[in-house]
């Protein structure tokens, strides 16, 4: 195998099961890696990593690592270019007779394939994050506004403080859904409002991710997607064009299709309904311990869907100055079945 | 002027008093300088930006950024090692005829000393974050865990979304605040337990930061920090000892005064009283956009104390599977004189 280096927290995880704010992962061989840290770490990490040794690096961690890197004889090492700064990798490969391969996206490409439980830890993270989005309707309440909507959208997802979230959510209302990274506004919560939630959480690291767009009545319910009713029929006209973008999406979803055929599924369904100019971002990303992973369900990837792999499916369509509509949910490949996590609704 | 090149969301904040997660800004000049971003950000930081051209990179701001330089003819153009990827400075720089000068903490650096209204905003954020704790103090109850206590600090903190925290509070009780980084547990909070809480907000992106501990009984308080009384005479021994090195080291604030000086003050205090080898950091760090910025207080640190400069105070002893304490404030250096943000007590 093929000697690295990784720092990234849910690479450091990955590899060995813990991680902290200050590491470095070296593996050589199967039968010999290395986990240094500080200090501060080094009893939970020894309580923690079986697969590695621990090393006390005494705060100076790329002093530790080139050392063992010398003393191992390597000929090449990989590192991933986006994950470690110019800084760092300077100190860490100045005159060393090794070379050091650099990788793109080195750790997230090992964990493109997730287990079958992997997949059940996200399923759970899915199923919990669901459980917050039915928490937030029960605490809508028009005469809110939307920068307290989106501080109790994140309470409702960490449910007094038992789920990290895996992104800061994203609560917005008309309009304001039509920036696809809104910021939370001034403006109050009204009945007939559509609002838009994009929020996770996370269940023993791994991530959850999931939009609903509906409108704000008593009652108001994020479940089911595919009952959520508007007023204005323009409106309605718009969530069911995205609900059929993400539905053609889905069942596109095969073992050996081009990813960018997922999106173009979503794609065909939104520009022919004349609304393709105002679809701006990709169909979907893979989710995992990171809250972006592989595959990108996009028009210029070239993934290959295949067994193992867990990705969103979130097309939209966004008008602006007037409101914007995104539905997602995550599937994955089980059994070289598509299954949509945690339920189709 | 020195050319230049950042991308850290506080560093193009402090250029341009705009940022978002996809921007470089470059400056070449006094009269030229530019904001390049994407279509999500670009109507925002036109709105927002006026002290140089904002540009739409259409998602390649590599690109973007290589035209201009290339354009303006540039010899040296200084960058942050730190805050560069291997990748994507390699991308930068490729084949460009300039010379790329490694500066690091640039940005950081430019940032240590602080106009009078930047110590207005840093203090109007520990004047928030005071009341933060006292908001804490009135729902500390008896059998919170202190994951319990951790979240409700973090609520308490925000205050219904008002504000954001400057980093995740520590809450640690007993024997965990013996740890400076403690996570936070299962441990319930009991009556006479001993509470360390280290939390801070920010106020228009400038952070405060402050550490109280004290002892849980009917109506807590984190102040007055010089009347926090603990009923084990050993716990408030070292109390007594940490608030005595914290007063030293503020009485060695002086313009002119090495950093390493005011240190030293706050470690003679520790030494003497015979508890040296269990304060196991720095006393201080800077404080602004950044939670930890210049000028280091530490022994080693060769900063000198400069009128406009705002740093913690915060020795702390840590006492394994017994307690620790800690006691934080930031100090401001002006007209010539320390002040304590928000006040001191």
């Amino acid at each position: 195998m093929k000697a690295y280096i990784v720092q990234n927290e849910n690479a450091l995880f990955y590899e060995c099961g813990f991680s902290c704010d200050n590491a470095l992962f070296l593996r050589f061989d199967k039968d010999e890696a290395y986990f240094l840290t500080d200090g501060r770490y080094i009893t939970e990490a020894k309580e923690s990593i079986k697969n590695a040794e621990v090393l006390d690096a005494k705060r100076d961690l790329v002093k530790k690592a080139r050392d063992i890197i010398k003393k191992a004889r390597l000929k090449n090492i990989i590192f991933d270019p986006l994950e470690f700064s110019v800084a760092k990798f300077g100190a860490l490969s100045k005159n060393l007779n090794v070379n050091f391969v650099p990788q793109k996206n080195f750790s997230q490409i090992k964990r493109t394939i997730k287990t079958p439980e992997e997949i059940k830890l996200i399923e759970t993270a899915a199923m919990i994050g669901q459980n917050g989005f039915e928490r937030f309707a029960q605490i809508l309440e028009v005469g809110k506004s939307e920068q307290e909507l989106h501080y109790e959208a994140q309470n409702a997802m960490r449910d007094g403080g038992k789920n990290k979230l895996s992104f800061s959510p994203i609560c917005a209302l008309n309009e304001n859904a039509a920036k696809p990274h809104a910021k939370p506004g001034e403006k109050r919560l009204a009945s007939g409002d559509l609002l838009l939630l994009d929020a996770g959480v996370k269940y023993r690291r791994y991530c959850s991710d999931r939009t609903r767009t509906i409108e704000m009545r008593d009652g108001a319910l994020f479940d089911n997607k595919n009952e959520q009713k508007f007023q204005d029929a323009f409106r309605q006209k718009i969530y069911d064009i995205v609900l059929k973008a993400q539905e053609a999406a889905i069942n596109a979803v095969k073992i050996g299709v081009k990813a960018s055929d997922i999106d173009k599924a979503a794609r065909d369904v939104i520009e022919k309904a004349g609304f393709g100019r105002y679809f701006i971002h990709s169909t979907g990303h893979g989710v995992g311990l990171d809250i972006h992973e592989l595959p990108v369900i996009s028009p210029k990837s070239r993934d290959i869907i295949e067994e193992g792999m867990v990705f969103t499916v979130e097309p939209g369509i966004y008008l602006p100055d007037e409101f914007g509509v995104r539905i997602e949910d995550m599937a994955a490949i089980i059994d070289g079945k598509v299954k949509i996590l945690h339920e189709n609704r």
